[in-house]
Formats: C-alpha cells, structure tokens, sequence
C-alpha cells in the first residue's frame, strides 16, 4: 500500500490509554440497573439482559495471567465515522494481550457480511496499515439492518464455525439497540455468544450520561470546521458574498452547533430550535433577512450561515407538507401522470389544503419539483434530496427584493452554497478520536474477557486527561426506552437531540446577536497531529461546555 | 481579535528567509533581458521598461546602513490566494529593517481603494494579527482593473499626497501585466513612483523559468487534496458512489493536475490534454463509461474523478455551440421573448446548425437550460456557471444505460458531487508558502531599496532548503507577449497552461491506467505546521517533478 507522507509518519503513533487499560485488569461491578424510561416493557423483552450491573475496569495488581484463548468478530455498521480503524486495532491489541493465540475476525461490508458469512481474520500485518487513519476500508462497512431472527441464526452458523465467542459491532443508536437484541436472543437460546457494542456516529446523537460522546464526532466537525473557517477568510476578504453551508446531521443538529461554537458564523440554525418554538419557514427566512439587512446597513453584503441538514423536517408546517404530498401523490398518481412537469406542479398546488399550498406555491419552482416529483421506492418524498441551504437562500433573495421595493432594505445579496458530509466522516482521527477509539477497543476486549454481554463499551471523563479516563461497560438495556418506530412501538436507544437547556447551545444562543451583527469569525485551522497539546488534543467544545469545563 | 488555538500558536511561527534577504543585501546586475515573444511590439509599447536586466540579491559583507525613510503603498488584487498576509508581513518587516521611520500604507479592497483613496496605514500592531494566516482580509481585495491613465493619475495624487515613492501589487498574470503598464506610465512622465508585481494565484498559471510557482497554489492544492483524500476513504469504504469533484481553475489544470498526484484518483481529466486531443463531449463521456465499466467488472461500482473547472471551454464543440448560443441568443431574442422554457429550448434548438443542435439536444435539460436562459450582463453564457460535474455525471448515467440495454454494463451507478474553490483559497499558508511569500514580500522592499521599477518580485530555487532560495527580480516585460484580448491585441504575461510534455503531466498519464482500473487511492491529510520535515515542509509535486526531484 502507497502512503502518503502523513499516513507514514502517523501510523506510527502510540494511542494514549487510560491507566485501568495499560496493564491487567481488575473489575468492579456496580448496582444493578434500570432502563431510562418503560422499565417494565423493557424488562419483558429483555429478560436476560436487562438490570445488568455497570461495570468499571481498576488496576490491577495481580501478576498477568494468560487466559484460554479464544476468537472474536467485528462488525462495522452504518456510515463511516472517524476512528472506526483504532476500535479494531485496541480491540486487536487487547485480544492479543490476553492470549496471543486469540483471533479476530472482521465480516465484510457490514452486517450483510455477517449474515452471508463472508469474512476475513484480521492480522497484525494487515491491521498495521490502518492503525491511526480514517475510513471503514479495513473491513468496509453497511448499512443493512441486523433485526431478525433467520438473520441471528444465519451469523451463528459462521460464529460457531470459526468458534467465535464474542460478536463486536461498531455502530450508532440502531446498531447498537440491535446489538442488545441479538444479545438477548443469543443468550436466550445459550447459543454462548457474547455481542458488545461501541459507539460510533458523528452525528453526536448517541450520548448520554455514560456515554460522553460518539467516536468520530470531533473529527468531523474540526474538518468541517476547517473548511468553514476557510471559507469565512474568503467571505471577510471579498466582502461581497453569503455563504449557505449545510452540514450533516438529520436528526440532530449536534454537528451545526459544534461548527458554529468553532467558527462563530453569523447565523447557525438550530433543528432543535425550531421544533421548539414551532417556527415556520417563513419565519426562519425573515430572521435570516433580519440579519441580512442590519448587516446591509453597515455596509456589509456578505455573511455566512449553516444550516443542519434535517431542519426541513423539524419546521412542523413543512412537516405537514411533505405528509400531505405523500398522500397526495399516492392517491391521485393517475390524475397527474403524462402531465408536462409544470402542468403537474400546478395540479399538485390545487389538489393541497389551503395552507399547505399556499406553502407549496411560496417554495422556489427546483425545489417544489423536488418534493413532487423526486420520489423513493416507496414513493415518499426524499428529504435528505432537498437543498435546504439554496431554498432558503432563494427564498431569503425573494424576500429582499420585496424589502428593496418596500424602501426596507438597500444591500446587495450573493449567495454561494456548499454541503459538507463526505469531506469528514473519513478524516484520520485527531488524537482525541484516535485514543478513544483505541481505548475503545481494547476495553470491548476486556469486556469480552469478563464474560459480559449486551454491553456497551464506554470510556468516561474525557476531558481529563485520557490517563484518567475512566474504561469499563454500560448495560445497553439502561439506555433504551420505547418509541414508535415506522408504526410500531419498539425498545431504542433514546437518541440525544440538542439539549435547549445545555450549555453549548446556550453558550451559543448568548453569544449569536453579536456574531449576527458584528464579524467574530474564527478559524480553526486544519487538524495538527504533533504541535502543542491546545492545538492538538483538545476535544469538542461542545464535550467540554456538557461537561462544565471552559471552551 | 479572538483567535483560535492554531491561531495563537501559529501567529509566532518566524518565517524561514534565504540566506541572501536575513541581512544586508547587495545586488548583482545581470545582462540585458528580451520578452519571450513579440520583442519589436513589447519594445515600443515599454519604451522605459524594456530590457531591464534580471537582478539577484547576495549576501553583503558591507555594516548595515540607514537609508533615508521612505514610504509605499500595498495593493491585493483579484482572488485570495493563502500567503497574502505574509507578503505584506515580510515587505513591512523588509522595510522597517531599512529604515524604522518607513511607512507602508495598504489600498483597501484593491485597485479601487488606490484609484479612489481609501486607504490605512499598517503598523507593527495590526499586522501582528495576520501573521502566517489566510485571506486576504488585513486590507481587502477587489477584482477592478488598473489599466486607464485616469486611474493611474487618480492613484498618482493619493501616492503624492502619502509621499509614497513605490507601489507593490500583490496579484496574478493580469495584474501584474497591469503593474508593468503603470510601471511604464510612470517612468514616462516621471512621476518618480516605482511599481513591484509580486506573483499570486493558486491556479498555478502565472509561472515559467523565473517564477518557479505563484503563491497560494501549494496551500490551495494541499487543501483540496486533504478533503478529495477523506472523500476516496469513504468511497473505498462504503463502495458504492462515483464521486465528481469539480476544481478550481478555469484557464489552466493545474490544480487538479497536483490534486491527482497527491491522491491518484480513478479519474482527472486534463483540459489541455482534451484540447490538443480536440476531443469531444462524448469521447470524454465514453472514456468515462469504460473506465466505469471496466471497474464494475471487478465488482466495483465506486471511483472519484477530477475535473479542472473550465474544462467545457477546452473541448473545441462545446466552444463551438456556446458560441452559436452567444450569437442566436442576440440576434434571435424578439422571437424567444415570452415562451415557456421548455418552448425556449426547443425552439433554440430548431435555430442553430445541425451539428450544434446535435450537441445541444444531447445535453441534460437542466445544462441546456443553464446554457441558454442564464446570461451574463453581456448577453453571454456564465461558463462559469455551468456545472460540469454533474453534465458529465448525467451523461455518464445515460450512456451506462445504454450500454446496460446493449448487454455491455451491469453494473450500478450512483453519484455524488463536489466543487472546492473558497474551502482552500483562504486556508492559512502552509509553510512552503508561509517562507515563500514572507521571502517574496522582503524582496519587494529589497527591489524598491535598489530604486528598481516594472519589476517581479522573484524567489526562485524553490526545492531546496530555504535558506538556498534564489531571491532578486525580473523585469515584467521580459515574461510579455503579445495576445488577442476582447478583440485586441495587447501586451500581456503569457498564461502558463500545462504543458503535456512536462513530468508532472507524464508522470500523471504514465499511471492514470493503474489509477483507473486498481484502487489506489493516496490520503494526504490535512496540512500540517509541527510535525517532521517531509509532512510539514514538502513542496508541490508539480514543482518538484518541475525541477527534477522525485514526488
């Protein structure tokens, strides 16, 4: 394999670890727990995993003893996140420390790897060129869902084949709530297999009170935040454009927020937000010529504004729309087929209530045609297709042009538009992604060796110093409540939306009027491995602010 | 100024100078110079200015002594290319280091600000901040061109009423042709102000054998490397999308040329190659859709191609077919006047010749309708605004179709798109560049000091150590020749394309074929300050390969 200079120099960094996890390890196990919320359903479907007890791994002073060996496999599920390369090298090191006969197995391509048996063990020699980079290519990943039974049964023929003792999936809130229920089903039938999962997602949404964070969101949002930071430069240099910048996170707006305490733009919407205070997207288009026109006023016709990418479906009014055009189109597909595309669209309009057409009729023409005529295989409407940063930024020109007419506003308005996903979720992880995931790693290995199932990994006070963070499990029963998922109610991780009250949003609400108004931009730079450890080792604000520590 | 962590570290970071600029500089006259073409013309045209010899400065024995103080004037003209800010730092060092009474006033927002007297003078204190980073924003730049008499004198009372006897201008090929003009100007009517071009542009364009590259190109480049390299991750990772990455550079390839040897993309298309190859739309789609299919045979539906911003300008029937739109568009516009779209197209399409009406109707509608009803204040087709990435995309997937009817793919094809322009216009310099411009800025001082005018500030030697840098100037006519511009011909530095014949293009297409039928994706990461010499200190390998050096 060719590398570049960096991947060189790079793969040969040590990952720092927790004290506990330097040496042989003791294991102190807690209370037994309860789950988050509906103890009683969950106790029903959970019956052998649930009430487990947290466990945390100490120093031990014992001399080290070699265990029996015994081999493991690892899964990769969903998209890719910073970091995802160390959990299988600690999780190897780890193995290897306990017994040097232990092997690791990682399934192909995700869990479809798994369920179709193709896999492939995992070498010192092979792992040694992924050690410290990003990516999910060491054994790739996917997005296949591990939810049935015949899929359970199918991954323990190949288990048993390769006398597997413990199932590893690397994974975000879905992933893992699955990892609890092959547990559960594993342990139910004695089939003598333990499932761990470890937390991955850089969307930041699977967080809670043991788990600080998910690996890889640092990573991402500091290249994003690079890149951000960048392009503030240009926009402060030109003066003459406003740059929309959408940003990963569909469900939560973790990633905005995080890039927006970094970058300090003048306007960050928050998904959260305006669920909260039932905005409509006129309102949000208003607040941004607000901003747009004061700015004006100063002589400043340049800006820059990010935008989460799943706030479409958190502004209830066009929540309504969507759910309307889905029936809509379902039921009169025949009425509209053969039509010119702006025939349809105006049949569409007269076919909408009121005010959803009125809604409908104030969208720009590309994006309303998207709605109506860009369906899935289900026929819904693509939401994740929508480019939310050019809606607004037509609506918000629409808008100003009426203000101009209207004597309100007399500035220029520019816009240029850019999505930001790919560019980080591969990034090679920063120290703080790649000690995590390390860590991460060799602890799932020393669950394994505890004998434990059903267990999250979790890695803990990672604003300390990472010789005092603090390694051991988390029943995965204890954060899941039930929610309705596609029409049923199911057993989930309860997935961890902005927090109004936190303090990163509300350090970013108190200080946002002053970066609307005046120009604060910052710039983070790109990602430093080897200078000083302020540049360097600093993990998330938003991590930092959660955890009372200045940012 | 609140800062970021990099920027307080890096704001300390001391540029490296070569040997001949650490102290007392004494010049060495060379012999008389001729432009590159065009000598009889070029003569005329800068009777005071031509033939000026080539200068180097050398290491003087002699103590240093104080000049008498004197004052200059800054100008950052058209894009942000990353080192501006350390050529304003290392001209004010250069100048203080003269005489401590110097002053430097900066022109704000560019040319205009000269032409229009707004100004600010810029001391140790403020320039303190912009140290070492991006942008362009310690004075603004602007895109105005400096090319009338009235403006040269508008400029001249504001450099007479400042007392400044020498203006830099920090900009590419254009304005530094502008510089010489003005030079020239200048010295005719005696005006006793002399004129310094320092070359910038990350197109990489403004080069030859004494301007070894132009400032900004090093940083630009390592930035879209840095995120093309996390995009190749995830495509290796996931394996299921073709990623289009449309780059900067509109006149030249340079830039996706660098990218492509620092990543090894599966694809980058080469516009100069497609011109001297006067390929076609289709050809380059068919290139496309074999390598594509060639790869799905493999079992891989996933790649990366880079495409040069101006490629559409570079394949001699699209050309072609703009110009027949420019001229039926004018001459036709009464008849299209009021139509529907899609009416619009379909009759434009009715009005050109056969061949182009071909290629217009092969176009996706969206292209043709970009092309035809998006229209600069001329009346003439936005190139610019054309989105080539996903015109070939589009193309790509149509042809793919085809072929799968045909039995001959069957794969599957899914894309994604990307442009990089401003993510790395402004980035903060990498050390190459943060050395190089701080060196070319000290130099201006030194050429001003030695009375000089209608000079380049040069540093050449560029691939080895610093302190080894070649530093002097060039007179500008010498790199002039005459060219078509608007119609007319005129004095201009002649724009340095790819040139097929060089290695970095050799090297580029000896490989492309592994590239694109094996996945060897390279991962650059993101530029580093701290860590070892080959990481943090390595050039270009388009100017390494330049110079003779392996990359």
């Amino acid at each position: 394999m060719k590398k570049s200079a960096l991947q060189r120099v790079r793969s040969e960094y040590q990952p720092k670890l927790p004290k506990a996890l330097q040496g042989t390890v003791k294991i102190k196990i807690g209370p037994a727990t309860e789950s988050v919320a509906d103890q009683e359903e969950i106790k029903k479907l959970f019956p052998h995993t649930y009430g487990l007890p947290i466990v945390e791994f100490e120093v031990s002073k014992e001399p080290e003893t070699v265990e029996a060996p015994f081999n493991v496999g690892v899964i990769l599920s969903g998209g890719q996140a910073p970091g995802g390369h160390n959990v299988i090298s600690g999780l190897f090191d780890g193995l290897k420390r306990l017994n040097k006969e232990n092997r690791l197995y990682g399934f192909l391509m995700g869990p479809s790897g798994f369920i179709n048996h193709e896999y492939m063990e995992l070498t010192a020699d092979y792992i040694k060129d992924y050690r410290n980079t990003g990516g999910f290519d060491i054994i790739g990943s996917g997005r296949t869902k591990l939810e049935t039974p015949e899929q359970f049964e199918s991954g323990l023929k190949i288990l048993k084949e390769l006398n597997i003792k413990a199932l590893v999936i690397i994974g975000g809130d879905d992933s893992n709530t699955n990892a609890a229920v092959l547990a559960e089903y594993y342990k139910n039938i004695g089939a003598g297999v333990q499932v761990i999962g470890v937390p991955k997602t850089i969307d930041g949404d699977l967080k809670n009170q043991w788990i600080e964070t998910s690996f890889g969101f640092d990573t991402a949002c500091k290249v994003y935040s690079e890149v951000i930071g960048n392009i503030q430069r240009d926009c402060n240099s030109a003066k003459k454009y406003y740059h929309f910048v959408k940003l990963m996170g569909r469900s939560a707006s973790h990633i905005a927020l995080e890039c927006a305490l970094e970058t300090q733009p003048n306007v960050c919407l928050i998904s959260e937000e305006v669920l909260a205070k039932k905005m409509t997207l006129d309102e949000i288009v208003n607040y941004l010529c607000f901003v747009i026109s004061e700015r004006a006023k100063k002589g400043w016709n340049f800006g820059t504004v990010l935008i989460p990418e799943g706030l479409v479906e958190f502004i209830p009014s066009m929540k309504d729309l969507i759910s309307e055009l889905n029936d809509v189109l379902a039921v009169k597909a025949e009425e509209l087929e053969g039509l010119q595309p702006h025939e349809k669209l105006d049949k569409i309009e007269k076919m909408l209530t009121p005010s959803n057409a009125a809604l409908y009729k104030s969208l720009p023409r590309h994006i309303a045609r998207q709605l109506s005529l860009d369906r899935d295989s289900h026929g819904n409407v693509q939401v994740s297709l929508i480019e939310t940063e050019s809606l607004l930024s037509e609506m918000v020109s629409k808008r100003l042009s009426e203000m101009k007419d209207a004597g309100e506003y007399s500035g220029k308005f520019s816009a240029q538009h850019h999505f930001f996903g790919y560019e980080g979720r591969c990034a090679d992880p920063t120290n703080f992604d790649a000690d995590y995931t390390y860590a991460l790693g060799m602890n799932a290995a020393m669950l394994i060796n505890s004998g434990l199932t059903g267990y999250m990994s979790s890695v803990r006070n990672l604003t300390e110093k990472s010789e005092d963070w603090i390694a051991g499990g988390i029943p995965i029963t204890m954060m899941m409540n039930m929610e309705k998922r596609h029409g049923h109610m199911k057993p989930v991780i309860q997935k961890a939306l902005v927090n109004l009250d936190g303090r990163p949003y509300q350090k970013f609400a108190s200080q946002r009027d002053t970066w609307a108004m005046e120009t604060c931009y910052l710039y983070p730079g790109p990602i430093q491995y080897f200078g000083p450890a302020e540049v360097c080792d600093r993990p998330s604000m938003t991590l930092l602010l959660e955890h009372d520590k200045d940012a």
